[in-house]
């Protein structure tokens, strides 16, 4: 089978890797039908938060297909349905899962060290992790689908954490493909004002297609400033942070009101928050690798009804073989969000 | 008039001070009842926080007391009324205060800068900070509607911040009097279970008054463990951090279950929260100087009708002449808490 796997910073190949297979009487096996390249596979393709030991790394967690085989236990899913899964295997049965995070859950096993972005894959938990489509969707709609795997789920949990919803002015901290479909999200959910911080065009033009009423291009102390302008000098409601840096950390507390809320999910990383600033700040932060299974049912809906169309995000699709071209093109921020097709 | 001034770390004078007068339309003049020292009183006492320039520092910021005199654009107290004000005075009008963050108000005063350890106080904005009672109380009420002021609201913030409430376990770091208060108030919402964290025996029997469930002595990691251990691994649903550093703010994140609520009200002294840990704990943070003017109805409803009896905290009483006395108590944890009465 063939799939991605790097080497090193900066080091991507597609390779031969041994064919997944049942191992476990809950596992599914799925062909995968369409993958991509998420911004956190950008931290390890520049080094950050690695070591020696990590290679070689099979690369990818979110994931979209047509299940092949499931094991004795398996329930809810089963061969030839179009399934869609969450970048954490969870059973979705635990006290945490039935909380509603399900990323947290005490049997999850992170897709990422399986490989997504290979021919086949297999998943475990699968019952508590896959929801199937109602039927095997048009061509069209597997970019949306596939979105839902992730960088639509931890958008829409940024602006679920941030509390974006009627009357409220939601600022979102970050272009990328999950800044831009937390603005997505922030619309679904009835946000009054969605303010997308961004100084590049293409994005900004795909921010107001998902719902943002304002643009603003300033950063830092000056994008807080170009925030409190709008808000009669109290800041956002609601702020969703989805870069990871401490300066959009920052940025995040300065421009949310006293009583406000910050959602992140941009993977902080060597991000520290002061205390005696978030102290002062009165806003609540909430944030984390996102609970994507809570959210799935509605998010496939959603898109089964062409009521949102997340898949735009992709603008470049590749076949995997060219895996290593779109991580450069999303590296060198060329493309939002990369496709790949087995 | 007499009040307490603070020269520099660890000096504490009680001298007079000029008498406080109406100077805005909204204010009022009250004769202070009684009145307390904080725990953040104790950041000043030791040096932390200040400078040169911040001495003479008149002292004091919780107060109840008899109105004597009101501006002319009061409407809501009136001369003769007994009254309990937050230690900011707010507007009570505005949107953040409208939002129930009274703390933030875009018009606030803090009342620490007015001294309240003293014979009378000016309250700025008094129809938005104060709050009459009923009747003029019978003297054993004074301590807990005292309570109201400041320590008991604070407690009452940081339960509230933590979601504590029905079915819950709530894990309350510091055995202050914030933080028994906060024992208290999660008791008043209703949590199922309240583990103090406590290692001095008095204060562990106070906490057990107001409805602790259990007690934990252990410290830090160790304490960490002991809330997973009770509560199948997961941590708590709800802790409130009482205390203001970095390990007690630790200690606090990493016993919340995912997706559970941390509240903290411990003033955040050199406090830096990792962003990767607050990441991959889920844990929502809420915190900051308490809304107390948003429970301070309800507060003094409770104490009113006898169902709390905060002013338990206060275990050492004294002469406003002899506040200098009672810093020390508190300052070497010989008192919980210190009641003046000028």
């Amino acid at each position: 089978m063939r799939g991605a796997v790097m080497h090193g910073p900066g080091e991507i190949r597609v390779e031969e890797r041994e064919a997944p297979r049942i191992v476990e009487p809950t596992d599914a096996l799925i062909r995968v039908s369409a993958a991509c390249v998420c911004g956190s596979d950008l931290w390890p393709y520049r080094g950050i938060g690695t070591g020696d030991g990590d290679w070689p790394m099979p690369m990818g967690h979110e994931y979209a297909g047509i299940v092949e085989e499931v094991g004795a236990e398996v329930r809810t899913v089963k061969p030839g349905q179009f399934v869609v899964g969450s970048f954490w295997a969870s059973d979705n049965t635990c006290e945490i899962c039935r909380a509603g995070y399900q990323s947290a859950c005490v049997d999850r096993v992170p897709m990422g060290a399986l490989g997504a972005q290979a021919e086949r894959l297999r998943v475990p938990l699968a019952d508590g992790t896959l929801v199937a489509t109602p039927d095997v969707p048009s061509d069209d709609l597997v970019p949306s689908l596939l979105a839902a795997s992730d960088v639509l789920g931890t958008g829409w949990f940024g602006a679920v954490a941030a509390e974006a919803g009627p009357g409220k002015t939601v600022a979102v901290v970050g272009d990328g493909a999950v800044g831009l479909l937390a603005v997505l999200a922030a619309r679904q959910l009835g946000a009054e004002r969605i303010v997308a911080m961004s100084r590049h065009e293409s994005r900004q033009r795909l921010a107001r297609e998902f719902g943002a009423t304002d643009i603003i291009e300033e950063r830092g102390d000056a994008g807080v400033a170009a925030i409190k302008e709008l808000t009669g000098g109290l800041g956002a409601h609601s702020v969703v942070e989805a870069v990871g840096t401490q300066e959009s950390m920052n940025q995040a507390i300065h421009a949310t009101r006293p009583g406000g809320h910050v959602g992140f999910v941009g993977v902080a990383h060597g991000v520290a928050i002061d205390g005696m600033d978030l102290f002062w700040s009165l806003a609540h932060v909430h944030g984390g690798p996102a609970p994507v299974r809570r959210f799935l049912p509605e998010l496939i809906d959603l898109i089964w009804n062409r009521q949102i169309d997340p898949g735009k995000v992709f603008d470049l699709s590749l076949p995997l073989e060219q895996a290593a071209d779109g991580y450069r093109a999303m590296d060198q921020r060329d493309a939002i969000k990369v496709l790949l097709t087995p």
